[in-house]
């Protein structure tokens, strides 16, 4: 589901580019310096393992016919990755859940005003894609959990269809009152779209890709290039996942066979209005017949028309209706056992769900985990025996609504939050460079493992090319942390695929990866995402395919076999320092902007800017902004790190030899808790199901992270109390986190004083 | 010729909004405050004067043919416009120049592969447009002074075709050497596009108008809206302009008959390759043609195909013969003589000559400038005797080279730089805000006249709309300034209209206005500027017309009849301070930029972040940028600063009855020399015909204003020894300048002691 990471990393200043010190190269983290050796040794025979051909092959198989949720060939998808598994030696099972999936009945989309037209809402069959003409396995174009309906009413286009666009459009005196919205996909997630539509009166929204964004534009349209044709269209979920994703009757449990469940018209995650996705070929028309003011230069795309705004002549006919049937999903979950700590878990997954074919989306990372899962299994058989319990999941489901990891992780909460010490995802894989995601705990231990492995292009490390990348289109601070900090800064978590339950909901310890950036195209949820486009544009010789089997095989063999855990907290500390400063920071100019439209509210400004061929209604004047108390946060952040700067005192002295087996046992029971300490026991604001207090999913950006989302998204909403109480409740979590941490430095302390 | 005035004005601080002193509102700078009242009363009854139905009479008149240098209706509206000045009273003539204007004879532009398609090359008439069909008087779509040439070559898009359009190209391995290429209009003067092209080793040069930029993306087409229709084409010149205007044979020296003349094959500024403009409807095939990479997202327009670099397949015959006869132009000179100063003139002027119908450009500016003539007519009937003498120019010549006042200012030049005090241009009107450009020294004198003129929209002063426009949309900085400051900044001019020959030739005091803003459209320089088009969406019921002749008007009797000329150089002296730290900063950037390249190169970060599949090659290192001495200019700029301050106090009590009739004269006779103080003897490296050392056109941006541009423009090229040597020049003039402060105030100061 989640789009795969494309854009250039983020991050100038003239330091010197210090390499980490030699000993650290020499000694993991978190080993002995004879474990080490050991486990290197298993850890390089592994990387050996993973074959590009045998990715192929099994890329092939998996995507060979469509596998949504429900469909016959997504379960024998299930049965055969399960088998697959078993044949490596694992403890391979299939655990089920029944869930609410509606399929369409009904589309209709027609112009019924000014002139007639009706969209095809179909993609063309093309002789060059094999699997492209399954045409009666295929699930059609369509947004599920959008809402049944049967509407008639003018067009008005909302550009990205968030918040600042309504206000666009308030100031042109445009309202969506009764109106049919068109967004277009970007700048948002999409489920956020009809959200906000109906939020201001919208009775239905259609979602369209413009060609700017993943069409001709970009390039040469497919099958000629990689890109979206013009009758391509983006399937995708639009449910109200911000908010709590997973079987939408059955929040926070498991949706058994036996679940109690919520009647279909109080699961608040349903979107209400009928929301339909469209290819471009059908948009045109229906955009060029549009009247009203022409967008914004920011609003336009590249249809060879004039973006007009509506409402107006254009008027739509827009009827939708869905088999609201509950349908059955298959978990793949597959275990070898730990042979010192089998009560840790180290958990992977990818999901193997499809919208359609999904080679791209979700099989080319579903393929590298069983290139790891049948290494280790190699390694098993030559003798190595892993300390903790590996788990590795195929998650069913993900596409609609992360259903497979979520029902699975409701399920399973109490075991896995007393077991799981990290929980490791992908989603599908391309070409160029490590996205390197989760929590900064692990920050530290993420750079380690990615300095260990080689990009297949250039031969530099993988950690190396993205430091390159950094100091190529960084800001000047990013460069500067580029250059000097030993490790480079991982990036927060929003959502958009299987790691959210785990880390937001459990307070697991979580990675997310994959390499992109390098692997541009436009068939991401379409019949085009298939075998032959992804042969002939991505990963074609499936050695980044390779790349990610040995960087997550790595990782996960790495927090399996450690001595100790290998949380680091003083990367942790500094990331949340960096974040208040970025939330005074976001206080100051949303302040400065009220002061500043109140005074040019004042000055008589927009009356006097008005253009009466163009008129603009002034902003309303706003209370002035509060400053806010994060003091709070202030000290439990610096408690955070000083509790950072000892414990890497007692670390290396414990690791040294100073520590006992019962000693490591105890301070291990009490690391794996690092993110469980950052749970709000009420969660977040009108989501309760979102407990981590550092990382969610923006209420409004929908995958996007907001970091200190309960204060950064009372602040950019002008909830000043709200956010008073919300950095005391961050504040109380940093200082469970430092407590956490001083209670590490406590277990691991010696009778011999720390020099 | 020059594209009007559209871009918002550029200006946070919070600051209180503080209104000009009362006495300063009372007397008029340069006037005691009895003439003070007596001018104040003369104004106010010329401001009641100009009608818009006569503007918009003709505005008709004027446009109803085209009237491009050489044609009948060319020489038909000089004589109109001279015998319309003689019947309001003042005496008018006709000069005449033989200058070299080239008219094609042969126009072929065909695509020979991969297809072939043969370019359509002619707007339509269109019957909403009464004036676009008069085919026989049109001069066809092209670029005057394009080189003569018959060639055959693939196409390569370079963007804008500046300078950094190439180094990117260049990254990519694709070299315009022996190609044709194909720029898009917009990003630089058009001028720019060939020169920069035939530097890099190109054969030939189209120029199209994108839709993004002024077709469909911006709104309706012609004739259903304002906006350019697929078959527009922007005509203009491509002379090298920033090299030196006017007639190319006759460069410093008056285009007279018997004029000694350079041999067309040395005239430096003629193109020497072939360069035509089309429109997007014959654009469009030969992109779309195109093969090679893809364009970065900055360079791709709205056309709905995929932008490609070429070169490749797409092949372009390109034949292009002019007829190179010199062709007789008409400048129109109306005076009235002076009363108390007849050897100090007022200069005014816009041009006549259109590429076609020109309503727009030039006829709009035409009108009002003629507005004015008549009010002053009915002033001198009414007994108003301007102390000094007012000349009225209606140019010929403007669109193709800045021809009729460039040959004027050549003919007349050392009658002008001994009485000039003031040439004030304009170009054509349209609807919004008053635009402000010119001499430092009058920015004082600008903003008061701008406070005494009403907006016809918002009935507050026309100051007082631009002062809060730059309230909404500046800058920080731009915002405090417009808060606290009591002048509005003015903008530098860099050149596009026929205030160059003026300012930057004779170095005589310049302002240059018109309203723009809120009169968008693409008819720009073609058969599409009528008075159809006008009529309906510019000015259309011409209430800015005749703001424009009320500003305009109210300047050019303000500077005639002053005691004292008005120039003030504390703003001077605070816009220079300005210049000297933007140089400094830009030196930093440019010497941070080398540092940080020279670094990624060392860091191997292009070689890292290479992708095989779009290969981009690294920059070349570059010598580290040395530090430069700009010690001399802060010590001149600090000199012009104190005389400044000096000179405020002597002119208060000079002003005040201090100083007599004599005095006043003798300082008249020193202030008129503000702007020639700043001339460099040898002007500006590789083009000494531009002789001011604080404004002028780029040599890489044609329209586009590089202040202090010895400097400037040789830190930007990193000739840092050159840039060193214009400095002291620099400094050398801003000490003469603070020299003639000084003798201003010498002459100035009373027996008395200034308070």
């Amino acid at each position: 589901m989640l789009p795969l990471f494309r854009a250039l990393l983020v991050p100038s200043l003239l330091l010197p580019v210090i390499p980490r010190l030699a000993a650290d190269a020499t000694d993991l983290r978190g080993y002995t310096t004879a474990s080490s050796k050991v486990e290197r040794d298993w850890e390089t025979r592994f990387r050996a393992i993973p074959e590009p051909a045998r990715q192929r092959e099994s890329m092939r198989i998996l995507s060979a016919r469509p596998h949504h949720v429900g469909s016959p060939y997504g379960k024998q998808d299930a049965e055969w990755l399960r088998d697959q598994m078993a044949s490596y030696g694992w403890q391979a099972t299939i655990e089920e859940f029944q869930v609410l999936f509606p399929t369409p009945k009904t589309r209709l989309l027609e112009m019924v005003s000014p002139t007639k037209f009706t969209a095809k809402l179909e993609e063309q069959a093309l002789k060059e894609d094999p699997t492209s003409g399954q045409k009666s396995e295929q699930l059609p174009v369509y947004n599920a959990y959008s809402g049944d309906g049967d509407v008639t009413a003018p067009l008005v286009y909302v550009n990205y269809g968030v918040p600042a666009d309504y206000d666009e459009l308030d100031r042109r005196g445009i309202s969506v009152k009764g109106a049919i919205v068109i967004a277009r996909y970007g700048g948002s997630w999409r489920g956020i779209k009809p959200k906000v539509a109906y939020e201001h009166g919208a009775v239905g929204c259609l979602i369209y890709s413009d060609p700017k964004d993943d069409g001709y534009a970009q390039g040469e349209t497919y099958p000629a290039g990689p890109w979206r044709p013009s009758d391509g269209a983006q399937r995708g979920s639009v449910m109200d996942m911000p908010t709590y994703p997973g079987d939408p009757l059955t929040p926070g449990v498991g949706a058994t066979k036996d679940a109690v469940r919520l009647d279909r018209k109080d699961a608040t995650t349903v979107m209400k209005i009928p929301v339909l996705p469209i290819s471009y070929g059908d948009a045109q028309p229906l955009l060029a017949a549009m009247t009203g003011p022409v967008a914004p230069e920011s609003w336009r795309g590249s249809l060879p028309i004039t973006y007009r705004l509506g409402a107006g002549k254009a008027v739509v006919h827009l009827k939708l209706a869905f088999d609201w049937s509950l349908k059955p999903i298959y978990d793949v979950i597959a275990k070898i056992p730990g042979s010192q700590y089998p009560d840790e878990w180290v958990v992977r997954g990818n999901h193997h769900d499809a919208w359609v074919n999904g080679a791209e989306d979700p099989i080319s990372g579903a393929v590298a985990e069983l290139e790891e899962a049948r290494g280790m299994g190699e390694l098993l058989k030559q003798g190595w025996k892993p300390k903790r319990t590996i788990v590795y999941g195929f998650w069913d489901g993900e596409e609609p609504a992360l259903l497979g990891s979520t029902e699975w992780a409701e399920q399973h909460a109490a075991e896995l939050q007393q077991k799981a010490v990290m929980y490791l995802n992908t989603d599908g894989n391309g070409r160029g460079y490590l996205d390197m995601s989760g929590s900064h705990s692990l920050e530290r231990f993420f750079n380690d493992v990615a300095k260990d492995i080689e990009d297949p292009e250039t031969k530099l490390s993988v950690w190396k090319r993205r430091q390159l990348a950094t100091l190529l289109a960084g800001s000047a601070a990013a460069k500067k942390d580029a250059r000097s900090r030993g490790d480079l800064h991982i990036d927060a978590l929003g959502s958009g695929s299987d790691f959210t339950p785990f880390l937001q909901h459990l307070g697991i310890p979580t990675l997310n990866t994959g390499f992109g950036g390098e692997d541009g195209g436009g068939i991401y949820h379409s019949i085009y995402d298939s075998f032959a486009w992804y042969t002939r544009f991505s990963d074609t010789s499936f050695v980044y395919g390779r790349a990610l089997s040995q960087t997550v095989g790595t990782a996960i063999m790495r927090m399996a076999d450690a001595d100790l855990l290998p949380m680091e907290f003083g990367d942790l500390s500094e990331t949340v320092s960096g974040y208040i400063g970025e939330l005074k920071e976001t206080r100051t100019k949303v302040a400065d902007k009220i002061a500043e439209t109140n005074r040019q509210i004042e000055d008589g400004v927009f009356k006097a800017t008005d253009d009466p061929r163009a008129p603009l209604k002034a902003p309303k004047a706003e209370d002035p902004a509060p400053a806010l108390n994060f003091a709070p946060m202030d000290n439990a952040s610096d408690q955070l790190g000083r509790a950072a700067q000892q414990y890497e005192k007692v670390y290396a002295a414990a690791i040294a030899g100073g520590a006992s087996a019962a000693q490591l046992a105890q301070a291990n029971a009490i690391l794996k808790d690092a993110d469980q300490a950052l749970l709000g026991p009420k969660g977040l604001p009108s989501r309760p199901w979102y407990k981590h207090l550092l990382y969610a999913p923006g209420l409004y950006t929908g995958y996007g992270v907001k970091t200190v989302p309960g204060v950064r998204e009372a602040i950019e909403q002008k909830h000043w109390k709200e956010a008073d109480q919300q950095i005391s409740l961050v504040a109380e979590a940093l200082e469970r986190e430092a407590a956490l941490v001083r209670k590490a430095s406590a277990a691991l302390q010696t009778a011999k004083p720390i020099p």
